[in-house]
């Protein structure tokens, strides 16, 4: 009998889609131990699971979607949801992350996790309703769009269900898909909606009744009020409160941090109308996610234009940029028109700008024609051929067709040089940050396990100045500051912590040190695991959870010469200031980076002393046996 | 005080919106007795409370939204939302209806109708939760699609409460603008959209909990149970319940009343695509209004094309003409797509096709060029261009914005003999059948108080050969069989009455005989009020709604020569079987139309004989007063 478990809901569900059975086994307490929760059980379920050299989109993949110990309970922001694949963009451990209300009440359901595997014969999705958990066909549903199927699905299930749901993006196997909530917070990259499609799974709708049971419900209570004070007294809170992430979006422009024409640039014309006073007249609704009172969620309404009329979530921070600036488009409309598409169709936003703008340099350079565009002329700054991209790549219609494979596959077919101007990172599309501007967030582009993500190492001391601030430009350090903050990230994002809050909160701290010290408290109030009150503890943790997802790459085959950025940030001295003339030191800092790893600086492979002190002997034994160590 | 009425709500609202102001009233005997309720209701209060020559558009302008007994009772079919205004197409009398659950949610609110007057001076929306009525501000939902709205207002009032909404359109006085319940069920025509937006209105939302109580409970179940029984004994009803209308599109297609390319021709290539068997295919959800077991909703889902993903309500019948067959279009998808945006921008499909279709032949003529088009090429049979179109009419964006004026006021800015193409009857466009091919039918287009609409008497003898079958081409004892039809229709409505349902019934029954029977029983059964149990009353009440609608109209100066049809139907014979060679005998028809109704013949005029012989002698006075008796 394994000791007791408080704030997990105790149950893995397994679905096997192959056989549309269900399992449901208890959450192993050395689990939780070792690895917390959400993107940690992910991890390492995908490092126990998955084979390595399988294609992504085969039935052999798997997804684990994990929450945490503390989703599901009154502390606030920690209930995201967390999907852990094998990515058909980058053929490469991934990790996407969504918000909303789907991840508490898979908790209330009764499970910590649920993995997915297999592959259904024909189109079917899984309602889960408490202990009940029904495969049903979804041939009805094949084929609609998120909001389409999502109200077909809460009417034949529960009119309060919350669901995962993809779009004709992912069914048509689009390697920039994503899953989709109902409320369309989205664990948006990584194409985990392809995933999907080639599993014949449209939709997990869940209902659940329970509540998770804490180990010290008064201390929990005491660590939440305090919280609750520190988000009010936090500096950041109200901004993000009533604008969101886009009370960033013009001072992050004006800082350099917003590369515009596919990383070509920094400037933007007319991008006045960013500032925040504009953007927030669109706003007509705020919302947030389960159990969050930052709720920086804003639904906007268009009233001009060809998009008139529609209500819709805002573009996000990065939404803005892959669809503006990148492209050249200040066309807010336009922007949110092209956002809205990709809920509906299941796209994740950020890849689906990059890849326009990719296409529009194509076409700038003449690498490509109207004769491979169907009679597209892609201009920067044409908001209406953003939106008309987007739905061609969605559908895989015509040229949408090449695009749908994101930039790095596209360029391949495409040729002609074109992987000149394929702005990616081990297949994933690059966001809104320029690496020449800030080096240890650079450095993070190009060592990430998931590829060009901003959100596994999202630099804040040096994008932000906060809670101290580290010069961008300097190489100074990087290596040791990279891995700090990925090794922060993964423990929060283990304990199922969003980012933007775990923001909110250390500022409002003006300390890690603090962040860390009360999240140890909070997991250890909830669960009991004692091990959890150390704030040491937790950085392993971090440690390990970056280090196993890094093992399942380098089982498959990833190495040093992975860890990769486009020339351009290598060779073109970025253009204006604050990081005129700077250009990305790629080999320095990745030098630097693995040596605060304590990896091979060869190989960019752990070592085997750096994994066993971190109780990951077994992944080193498995790694040596192929040959990988 | 007055006698007790059963079935009723027993209280008429009124919304004051220059004001803010809510009154209640009681629902007189008396008016409930001579008209009944729903249709009948409205005829008379507009008759009583809106004075002639006042510009539709005004705050002077009312809206009567009325319901009926048996609104919200068991009774199948019941439950239709009936609007009354002054049209700002046609101007003159209207009357409009949709289904879904409004109009059974105002009575379990506690009333039997809701009179709108006045302006706002800012958008408004009014929440009606039983007795509580608030006058609500909407800005920040002013310019949002209708279904972007309801969503926010659903969320600021009750997740299940129903509600009326116009859209951008509507907002913008787009003259064929509607307005449109939260499930889509609009009551479309005549631009009751353009009047709320004229006064600042954006939506009413109910929320009741009461329920009518009836007269004699028994006898109404009883006679429920019959209705039950004959609707699934009638030949009608499996059809109507499989496919809903879209089960005659084929069938009337060869039958000849599905009218091309403007009404200049009657035929089609590649229209086999419509027939059942392939339409069916598009269904992935059958949905009813309240209490209707008929349920001849249907949810399509788009799987190909360019709209692919779309899952919504399906284009019913008319819809499939007006963007299908009078633009030469066979593309169900764009025909779909154009649908939803109707939903969405709250316009009225019949009116929008044939206004694409109207601008398509006076392209085709060369009297309008890319010039005037904004640079579209309006070419018959591309449905893109339609859907296209359909979003500028909405937003009157360029060129839509003389097309959102209707054909006939369109042809009078366009001048350069547009009007020849112009096909409408007292300014509202005309629907999906040819009256060369069904005199009696056309003769209700000609002679309709509300202008072109097939519904006020849409004639199942000739359409349908049901219940017994009267030659189409015939033009004997036509003017007598379209004013049975308009009478019994007005009788019906006035009763809240569903056409389709009634269509049901009387084919199940072989009888109209019959059905008149069972509706004076029912409205008995519900009412007390004896006089409902006569038939022969009903018919009374029928022709009594019917003249006090035409002589609204004669007091703002209608007369014989505003019952007119395009002079295509007059002079152009009709170009195929069944109905080859056949024209549209007007002034006949219109003669023996008079004679049948014991009107004016000269005028079109009611005689004050007629009008004392209805009870409409208050009518007859103040029709003599100012002289147009």
């Amino acid at each position: 009998m394994s000791r007791r478990l408080y704030g997990y809901a105790g149950r893995i569900l397994r679905l096997d889609l192959t056989r549309r059975v269900a399992v449901k086994s208890e959450t192993g307490y050395d689990l939780a131990r070792d690895f917390i929760g959400a993107r940690g059980f992910g991890a390492k379920i995908l490092w126990d699971e998955v084979k390595p050299g399988i294609d992504p989109l085969c039935p052999e993949n798997k997804m684990v979607l994990s929450f945490s110990p503390l989703t599901g309970t009154s502390a606030q922001s920690f209930h995201r949801l967390f999907a852990m694949f094998k990515s058909p963009l980058t053929d490469g451990y991934f990790r996407s992350t969504g918000g909303g209300f789907f991840a508490a009440e898979v908790k209330f359901a009764g499970y910590d996790a649920i993995i997915i595997e297999g592959r259904a014969e024909k189109p079917v999705y899984v309602w889960i309703c408490d202990d009940d958990v029904e495969f049903r066909d979804a041939d009805h549903v094949w084929g609609a769009t998120v909001d389409g199927a999502a109200e077909i699905l809460r009417e034949e299930t529960d009119r309060n269900a919350r669901m995962l749901v993809i779009g004709p993006a992912g069914e048509r196997l689009v390697r920039i898909a994503c899953l989709v909530t109902e409320d369309y917070r989205t664990p948006g990259r990584g194409g985990g909606g392809a995933v999907w499609g080639s599993k014949n799974l449209k939709a997990i709708v869940v209902k659940g009744s329970g509540r998770p049971e804490l180990f010290d419900p008064d201390l929990f209570k005491e660590l939440v009020e305090e919280q609750v004070d520190v988000y009010r007294r936090s500096p950041l809170f109200d901004a993000f409160h009533r604008l969101g992430t886009n009370s960033v979006v013009y001072e992050f422009y004006t800082l350099g941090h917003n590369p515009t024409y596919n990383f070509k640039n920094v400037e933007l014309e007319n991008v006045e109308v960013w500032r925040p006073e504009v953007l927030e007249r669109y706003i007509v609704k705020h919302y947030g996610c389960f159990a969050c009172m930052i709720a920086c969620g804003k639904k906007w309404k268009l009233t001009m234009g060809p998009y008139a009329g529609l209500v819709w979530d805002f573009p996000e921070y990065e939404t803005h940029w892959s669809f503006g600036s990148t492209c050249g488009v200040t066309n807010l409309e336009a922007i949110a028109y092209a956002n809205m598409l990709c809920d509906r169709y299941g796209l994740d936003t950020i890849s689906a700008g990059a890849i326009v703008a990719f296409a529009m340099e194509l076409y700038e350079k003449g690498i490509i024609t109207e004769r491979e565009t169907d009679g597209l002329r892609l201009r920067w700054g044409d908001g209406d051929v953003v939106v008309e991209l987007v739905r061609k790549i969605a559908l895989r219609e015509g040229f949408g067709d090449i695009l749908a494979e994101g930039v790095a596959r596209a360029a391949e077919i495409i040729g002609r040089g074109a992987e000149r101007y394929a702005m990616h990172s081990k297949g994933l599309e690059l966001p809104a940050y320029d690496p020449r501007a800030a080096k240890a967030h650079g450095l993070s582009y190009a060592t990430s396990n998931i590829g060009g993500s901003h959100m596994i190492g999202w630099n804040k001391y040096e994008i932000l100045g906060r809670p101290e601030r580290v010069d961008p430009l300097s190489t100074e350090g990087k290596g040791l500051l990279a891995k700090i903050v990925q090794d922060q990230v993964a423990a929060y994002e283990a304990a199922g912590w969003c980012a933007f809050a775990e923001l909110v909160q250390t500022v409002g701290y003006g300390s890690v040190d603090r962040t860390m010290g009360w999240i140890g408290s909070i997991l250890y109030a909830a669960t009991g695991v004692e091990e959890f009150r150390n704030p040491g503890y937790l950085w392993i943790i971090g440690e390990r959870v970056y280090n196993i997802e890094r093992a399942f790459n380098v089982r498959d085959g990833f190495s040093r010469r992975d860890d990769w950025l486009p020339e351009r940030f290598l060779k073109t001295p970025f253009p204006r200031q604050p990081a005129r003339g700077q250009v990305f030191e790629l080999d320095r800092l990745l030098d630097d980076y693995y040596s605060a790893r304590g990896w091979d600086s060869r190989t960019g492979i752990p070592t085997r002393v750096r994994l066993e002190e971190l109780g990951l002997g077994y992944v080193a034994d498995e790694l040596e046996k192929i040959g990988r160590l």
